[in-house]
């Protein structure tokens, strides 16, 4: 039985296209984009026509507007540093409760080192924002503003076009991470009026090691990386053309039939789902009921420990995770479903299934075949499951 | 005719044995390595082996003295502003005045943003650093050294371990920019006090995209992109597996017969200056007394455009720059050179021919017989040459 992949979320498989499209630029063109000569700069028009091929999957007005980066981290460090330094005088910073560590973990240093004061808005049980919260904590000394467009975990959206307009309402910048969101639904940043935005490309089936942060025009910014005059001067290092030339037909590929691919994995998803809670009792899907990416599943079966499902899953060959691939292994409750007010009979037993393209329906009900009796198994052995409270209990029916 | 590449400081080509190597961590080793499933944790070991295979390399104690970065500039950014952040209270960095753009414009950002002091050691015209101004400038309020291991243009080597002694004497941390000298030259952190060093694996046949940082055992280390718990908690975001398994493979490469690649690039690359000095009139190597890398020829052609020789050889299928890729196109005369205090006649027409392991005698040949007429042609043309002044003029007799 070949293994089955349920963790694109985490990362997707490069797709041999793209591997196709990056391999002459390791030992044929493999000269430095910046040179003059001509290893040089057939180089160089390769980076210029990935460059195109991601402003059209984001409908950027201009390529120029596309910095490309080593990944979503650098990305999203870079947004944040350069809003701060681009807005003196204002010396805060407003985001969610359930953002990417990536966020999280860069917002709470520079609040601890330089001072900023970070508004962290919640989230109610559907994993929607508190907008309220939100407009509350904007004000003149809010330098930026970032909240992600795709929940890692639960898939949940956010409104981030209308959220930037509350923003630029109170002069400050806009920024999303994007990571999840790009090439998995529609992004057209000309009816967005995001100042930035924060994307990788492992995880829409490109290759590790790149990412892009598309900066609007006229948005003043301030490089992280400082060196040579790359990117026009917005992110120094020599142009890691291979990544940038499988980034760009990542790009092409996500962008060729997205309707498509959406109702495909709506409906691979939705079956799983359905199927789940038809055949497992005492389980919810966390972000269910709101807006969210059509290929993340997040489903708790309570009264269990989810790494004793995921290694079950393993032992037949299925990779699913509990979350996020930074936390793997850890034990703590997820702070996205904590932020959601999951039960906390629940908070343990959770897996999240993230399909790609290349996943099949005969992978899925593979999975719907697999998971009741593991379920059964590892139940059978928890003390939490024998000692459960009935009026804690959720069902399938009052969830989905 | 094959083209003929001669511009390896600016970026080699990756070696067909790193690109087989990298191969099956795009479709088929495609894991998250932070991820616990199986799909992770093949990536990770593979992760394990390269760190090791850079360990060795660099003859580093410890694995986990490496953190993996996207490239030189990151290296050398999260140093720099590692070491600061370590030295609370010390506000004062040195460095040379013939560094990289990567720390040069970092630290002159710094200086102007940070109301950080830093000093610029001067170098003579060999090239050698002013070791009495480097003894004067340091002192308590020394955070941070950072000298480069060899010299991007000219290849002269700074003798780092003592440099690193003398920092170490006055508390500071020091760092080195071994961005040129990984790979082709032996080094060894066992006998060398480096707190820091940074490389690319672009420049030793390893991918682009790809760097280290090294981070001696007990240095205190702040990280420049927070995220996720990746290399321990001190570069955040998703392990570019297949640049990291490519790095591997060419430290491995690179270190196999480290002594013998050396004296066959001396070799070539002596030949080739000989050649052109006894062939060409009115033509100096710049670093040419100096202790410096075996690849690197740094040649200035009298009272002529370096660009238009480029140009001409480039024409002729032969790949060399001026300096620096990142200034590539510049018309600036080069900073290294300046601070060397090359003459004014010898600034413009500068070639730096790069060598590699894959340079041939027939490609050196080749070079040695057209480079002479095309200087003579452009002489013919050029007005400077018409109004030299025969005292300014250096020969080659005097000069190498």
């Amino acid at each position: 039985m070949s293994p089955i992949y349920l963790d694109n979320n985490a990362t997707t498989r490069t797709d041999p296209a793209v591997v196709a499209a990056m391999s002459p630029f390791f030992t044929e063109h493999f000269g430095n984009a910046s040179s003059t000569h001509s290893f040089g700069s057939e180089v160089s028009g390769a980076v210029k026509r990935a460059r195109q091929s991601l402003q059209a999957l984001l409908g950027a007005a201009f390529d120029h507007e596309l910095i490309f980066t080593s990944g979503g981290t650098e990305s999203n460090s870079s947004a944040i540093l350069s809003g701060l330094a681009a807005q003196p005088g204002c010396d805060e910073i407003i985001t969610s409760t359930v953002e990417h560590p990536a966020i999280l973990s860069l917002v709470g240093h520079i609040a601890k080192s330089n001072g900023v004061k970070v508004h962290y808005i919640a989230v109610d049980g559907r994993g929607a924002l508190d907008v309220e919260a939100y407009r509350a904590a904007l004000g003149p000394r809010t330098a930026m503003v970032s909240f992600m467009w795709a929940n890692n975990e639960t898939g949940v959206l956010f409104p981030v076009a209308e959220l930037a307009e509350m923003a630029h309402e109170h002069g400050a910048l806009f920024h999303t991470d994007a990571v999840q969101a790009a090439g998995k639904i529609k992004i057209d940043l000309k009816a967005a009026n995001i100042d930035m935005l924060s994307l990788s490309g492992h995880k829409l089936h490109g290759p590790k090691g790149i990412g892009a942060l598309y900066v609007r025009k006229g948005v003043k910014f301030h490089p992280l990386l400082r060196g040579g005059q790359q990117e026009r001067g917005r992110r120094g290092g020599t142009e890691n053309a291979p990544g940038i030339v499988g980034l760009g037909k990542a790009a092409e590929l996500a962008s060729e039939d997205l309707e498509g691919a959406v109702s495909k994995l709506r409906s691979l998803r939705d079956r799983l789902e359905q199927g789940l809670l038809a055949s497992i009792d005492h389980c919810r899907i966390s972000g269910g009921e709101a807006d969210r990416l059509p290929n993340t599943c997040n489903i708790a079966f309570e009264h269990i420990d989810g790494e004793a499902i995921l290694a079950n899953l393993n032992r037949e060959g299925v990779a699913a995770s509990s979350g996020s691939a930074c936390t793997s292994g850890s034990t703590e409750p997820s702070h996205v479903l904590r932020a959601m007010g999951v039960p906390a009979s629940a908070l343990h037993g959770v897996v999240r299934f993230s399909l790609s393209r290349e996943t099949t329906v005969e992978e899925v009900d593979r999975v719907l075949g697999l998971l009741p009796a593991i379920i059964q198994k590892l139940r059978a052995m928890s003390p939490l499951w024998r000692d459960r409270q009935p009026n804690a209990e959720l069902t399938a029916s009052n969830t989905a």
